[in-house]
């Protein structure tokens, strides 16, 4: 099934570039495994924030979860997730 | 999967008596299929008003989807629904 | 670029039979037009609710605004957009 | 009677390793010691958050404000509270 | 146990007079038995408004959902609902 | 005239405890002077949260506003006041 | 005491003109009484709405409460007051 | 001095054609006027709505507010106005 | 041209005595400026709450912008400002 | 395309003087260049707040998004956009 999931950033600003840096390769190296595993389908950035959309696929909601969950930043990110139902009109073939 | 369900009823209030009493009952037998299905858990009302807290379980959104909307009521009822994570307290055993 | 677009539909629900079989009948054919037009890029429903989120593809917000204009429900539908920025993940290749 | 409880956690993002699992564990043995004294019904976890949806009953709104804030992650979470009236279709026999 | 009651009025401007003060004579009716049973304990308007904040007393939430539902206004009334616990400065003696 | 008055406190975690302790002291103290003074009327806790609803008296908002601005924990304090009309049916005699 | 006084006029746009003439024309009369009364002190339009803003004087909420009351328009009107607190600013001399 | 003025359409749908011709047309041509007399500056649609944003120019709020007004849809218009302040980077020169 | 202005009050609880009585004091100094000058027409408390609602009147956004930022507190403060349109009633004579 | 952009400035009230200075120098001389680039085409000072309203023109959202991330400023703005549809009237021509 496929989720909405909305992350919005709040590292604080004092953090030290380094760590800050770290971060941001550990996100990218975990965002990497989650679209290989098949987990993260989408990723967009909402326009003007240090925030993303992200269209994820899991088992169910405590699969998903797990996905956030494991981004090196989650504990500085306010996540909203929604769960969507397919539609007809794609579930046709 | 488990799902938080909130219904208000919408209907209006100059639905003639047997409309409505046909539409109530209507709404208890399917309740009760849904019951016996394993698809409606637990259901509340929120006091004071027309409207409802349910707790359903079902394989995916889709198919918590058609749920409500068997209901007769349903094309006046404004359903909002919350997929719900299995808490590991609850996994174990 | 690309949009996420939700549509609650506010159709009156004593819209009779016959007129909403047909609008039903005319989404399905426009929003089939979209999709070929590459414009309508996938579907999902609000479980429990007669509402869509979709992702679209268009040249600009205006052209975007035709889309779900020209779908035959519009006018009872409340629409909203967010327009998505492209993530530098995804930019790459 | 029973209340729906929602719980966020605001734990600083800086808290001592320590303290912090001092805490969990803290906070797994009250909410063993609720179950089993049939205060804490059932517990599930906003997919992607650090917060909780939990079904409690207790006697009366004072009786249950003591069960969360037994809690010893309970000075750092925001608590709401909704209370439940028994559905009709659930009172009969 | 206490609740906190708002109501907000939304019968209709076009109701007929007889028909409106039949309804405000029942409503008043009602609230003074609901006053000689103990269950509406305080009433008060909000200024401005055609809305009330009252203060009720019941055994549970499902006992108070009977309160403000018996009122002859009831179904054009939007009402909603908060349980007060009993405050421990209050509790001694 | 009377005044519904909602209290969350926002004192910060770390406050030592023996801080905490001389405020909520003093807090008790000057809530039991509000009481004998007429002005504070009920006390209820809003449950599950560190927050309270008062029903106060007083001559007026500016007296109204003293009364929790004299309490210590007023500065951590998010206080929201609603004045309330005597309803007609308490008018009378 | 001075209120705040928000109003939102809804009157129903196939109000026929005659009726909608003769509510305003008692609207206007209305309103010059309060302010020889003294109840209307101030009176401003929220630039582009059908609304008004106005400062009132008057005993207590419930002396407030019967001067929007009395507007011929009053029951097609969302009204929403707001106690003022004399500023100690404005109480010397 | 110059405003942000939103305004959603809330013409009922089932307006006859005939009506909402002769309004659009009507709308146009106001809008036209507002152009050349320098009050209306910009308009931007509302993507996916019937809704526009505008920047308008006015010498005060009150001869802002005849500009909407003066709209044969304005009636049935929802209408939102915000006052702009010049921004220092923007009065030099 | 008149505006309603909303000021929050956020100076930190820890503020030092000293430095805190001396923000008041330049606060009450500059407020008596800012009436002697005809900027600020009248100024109210938010009953229960470190907060004001003032008139005030300037010739442009602009203008008034520069009103409760010239406030020594104004870097704590949360302001909020609506423009205010002269009514019809109050611009006769 | 065009967009609306609103931005909070979050900085701390306790920054040093000399680093808020040169971040406002900063500031001005990234909006020049932004001018210059004919990204940013109108700006506005949100009266009585540290808050702007920009008008920018950018090729596509991401484009769009690295204009205000650029800005020296930027990681202490709360910053919101929105995409606006060019009107058929301003089409025209």
């Amino acid at each position: 099934m496929e989720f909405l999931v909305r992350t919005e950033n709040r590292l604080p600003n004092d953090t030290p570039a380094d760590i800050r840096d770290q971060l941001r390769k550990g996100e990218r190296e975990r965002a990497t495994e989650l679209r290989e595993a098949g987990v993260l389908r989408r990723l967009w950035r909402v326009p003007g924030r240090n925030a993303t959309i992200g269209l994820y696929e899991a088992e169910d909601p405590a699969a998903l979860h797990d996905a956030p969950v494991s981004l090196p930043m989650w504990k500085w990110m306010d996540v909203t997730v929604e769960a969507l139902a397919t539609h007809p009109q794609e579930k046709k073939g």
